[in-house]
Parts: structure tokens; C-alpha cells; sequence
């Protein structure tokens, strides 16, 4: 049995959410791994991020970000609007605020994974609710060595977080013999 | 290769949508194994609940709820209303309402996974439809013994079915070695 | 350690979302594996469908579609609507239509999998969005042998796909001892 671990470190802009497509640095961890048949998993470990699987789009906005990504942008901008200022969701409430500016003095570890005080970067609401919609993982097949995603498959993670730029953590683990 | 099963037992309020953080249970779990890496799958047999990880929200509603959970049942109310009365979604239909009828006469153990004479427990579209859109599982990476969720991750285990309390099944498995 | 891998071939309607109800042939496939503790992961490799978890609504609607499909439809197709002509959504743009062309030339052995040259067949992105919110894959726990989905869980695979019938794939994988 193999179990084998790596992870990508992706950068996110800081004003919408951040797509990456990492369909062939997963690849290449399978292939370091040397697994042949079982899972490979995709993960985030922030709460505000996804992992997802689609197609490439080709075509890119003004942004550069994939027609794709620009229209799922629009389906989740509908039901999940972006936040804009406190009290357009009931979190982050004032327990939550106090929280993070206590943490934020305490720990100075945080590796991109805990709240600062700018006040701004807690409005990431729709952010968490997407995450939430969006699934934090994907588990995908191994067979002979090749992940199976077809031809037109690609592999993206997501920071649904639009308040600030910061570098994110993709999990991979790839498990099987 | 070790493989380690346990299961939570979580009781649903019975009136909205039944939020359970389960993160310290999930933890205990992945110790108790002695896995140190792999994976654990957390994992609903019930079809109108789900398992999805997000932050910890800190304030709570009148109701004990979390903010996030406030803010994730108001988007899903606007995409999935409640069941108020039968023949606002198509299910359920009369076979499946004499289908629910006729177990509930003949299996009495149903370790509230099958549905009860109760009209009213019938009207729980929305939960399913939650359910699908949710989804059943999320998996965890563990690395050197730590299940990989960051420092404010939390796995949270949700009854979307709100007709009526019961206890309901939460499967924990730990894969690796 | 066991690692089985199967796959089932489902061929879509080309109408409208094709569901096929697969809990039967996971079942068969963990029982064919020997697996008795582990995992069940099921899986698609194309970008416009899905699998997921849900109960069997027993009744169906003129176009033999489950209830609980028809309104897990109607809440996609108000939040994704169903795409009736170019620019509805940004995707397909020129450079993606031109991919899509140009691949129907040179490879004859799609497998299902790449785009065909008839335009129509390119209108299909409210089904990559909602394969990107139901998700790619889902993992159930097997013990003892059992795949721990309840008395009334069952299985799904559905292509979102309504621009064109073909065959799809739905890959399996059992992983455990």
C-alpha cells in the first residue's frame, strides 16, 4: 500500500474568487507517487476554498478568468451575492469579529489560514457559503497509473474569498498499490 | 492497511434544519484508529442529510444556530423552499406516500432511517433536494496523524429534514495505515 | 489490500437530464471485489455529470423521470437555466467553439468523451455548472461487506447533458481489504 502526500501552494488575487487549474500538477503527483489503481484526493484545508472538476473554457474574460468560471461566478452571484458590508449576512457577528481580532494578535503562524484584522477580510461570507455549496474535496479514480478524467476533464481549486490576496493550500493524497 | 469504523448517533431537533459540529468526534475517531496517514470519510446513510466542512461561526440565533448556518439556510430557503403542503414539489406522489405507509406497518426496526406513518413527515422534498445539492460525504486527508482541516476548520454533520427529531446516523471511517 | 475497478455504460436521452438509478450494479460490483471494509467510490469522467445520493420516489412524470428528479430539476433550472441559444451564458466562446470543431476532425475515437462538430451539441453549459454544484464523485463506506447507504438510499449517475443522447461512463472503484 501507497500512501503518498503533496501539496500546491496557489496564490489568490485578492478581489474575486481564484481559480487555478492544477489538473497537471495533479497528474504529476500521481505519477511520483507510483500508484498504479486506487483514489486520488483533493482537498482544501481552508474553509472558503473548493475543489472542482470541469471542463476548460478557452476563452477568457477581461480578468483572465475562464468563461466557465465567469459563469458560474454569475449563477452563484445570484444566490449567494458577494458581501458588500456587515449585516447583509448574519455572519460575521460580533463574537466571530472579536475572535478574529484576538487571533490575529496571538498567533503570528498562520501560514494564510486564519483572520487578520482588516476588518474588510471578514465580508468573505459568500465566500464560506460557497465553499460550503461547492464541497471541499474531490476523490478521483486512479487506473494503470492514469487518473480518470477523460480527455476534457481538468481538475480547479477554487478561493471563493474576494477580500484579500494571500497564498492558499491544496492537499493531495494519493492512496492505493 | 488499517481500516477503523465508528459511527455517531446525532438527534435532529425536529423543526429546522439540525446542525451538528462533530470536529472533536472525527479527531477521537482518526486517534483511536492509530492511522497516521490516510484518509477519513464522514459519511450520512440517510438520504436528506449531509456533511459539509466550514468555519465556526461563534454567534448564535434565538434558535442555538450558528450564524454561517443562519446565513447557509437562508440561501438554500430561497433555492429550496420549505414543504409547506403537499403538491408543492412533485414528490412526494401517491405511490410513493402508500409506499411510506405500507413499511411503516411492517418494519418496526427502523432505526429512523424509515419514514413513519405521520403524513406530515412526507413533506421533506426540500431536505432531499438539500441533501443532493450538499452531498452525502466529505473525505479528509490525515497526515502524521492530524486530520488536515487548518486551525478554524470544522466538519459539521446537518439533518436537513425538519418534520421531525429522531436520531440519525453519522459513519466515520479511517483508511490508511 | 483490494482494489476493483469497474464501470457501467449509460446512455443518455439527449433531451433532457438523463438520471439512471445504479445502486444494483454497485452493489454487484463491492460483492464481485470481495471488499469487505473500506470504501466505494463512484465516479464520472466527464465534466457534465454527476452522482449522487437520494431516495427512490417511486413515482414518475410522463417522461418516466423519478418526482424527486423532476424537482431536483425545477431548482437547477432556476438557478442554471437550461441554455437556448449562444451568449446566454459567456461559455462556449469562439476560441472554445473552434477547439470543439477542430478536435471532431482529428480524433475518431472519442469514446463519448469530446465534443462532436454539431454546433447545437456546444449549448450545454448550464450542464457543466450543475455537474461543478452536484459534484463529480461520491464515496460510500462499505462494513461488512454491506455498502452503508440505509434501507431507502440509492445510487445516482445523470448526465446534465440534454443536447444529445450517448453513451456516458460511470466509473467504480472498491477500495478496502
Amino acid at each position: 500500500m501507497i500512501i503518498h502526500n503533496d501539496k500546491l501552494v496557489l496564490t489568490s488575487n485578492g478581489n474575486r474568487p481564484s481559480y487555478h487549474e492544477i489538473t497537471d500538477e495533479v497528474r504529476r503527483i500521481v505519477k511520483e507517487s507510483h500508484v498504479k489503481n486506487g483514489i486520488v484526493v483533493v482537498s482544501t484545508p481552508h474553509t472558503t476554498c473548493s475543489v472542482f472538476f470541469e471542463e476548460y473554457s478557452h476563452d477568457r474574460n477581461y480578468n483572465g478568468d475562464e468563461y466557465l468560471q465567469v459563469d458560474l461566478d454569475n449563477v452563484l452571484e445570484a444566490i449567494v451575492p458577494t458581501t458588500k458590508s456587515d449585516r447583509q449576512y448574519y455572519h460575521p457577528g460580533p463574537e466571530h469579529t472579536k475572535f478574529a481580532e484576538d487571533i490575529s494578535k496571538t498567533d503570528t503562524a498562520t501560514e494564510g489560514t486564519i483572520m487578520v484584522p482588516n476588518r474588510h477580510s471578514l465580508l468573505n461570507t459568500d465566500a464560506h457559503i460557497r465553499g460550503s455549496l461547492l464541497g471541499s474535496s474531490e476523490t478521483f479514480i486512479i487506473q494503470n497509473g492514469i487518473i480518470q478524467i477523460g480527455k476534457v476533464g481538468y481538475v480547479y481549486f477554487v478561493d471563493w474569498d474576494h477580500t484579500r490576496s494571500r497564498n492558499r493550500q491544496c492537499l493531495v493524497e494519493v492512496l492505493g498499490e
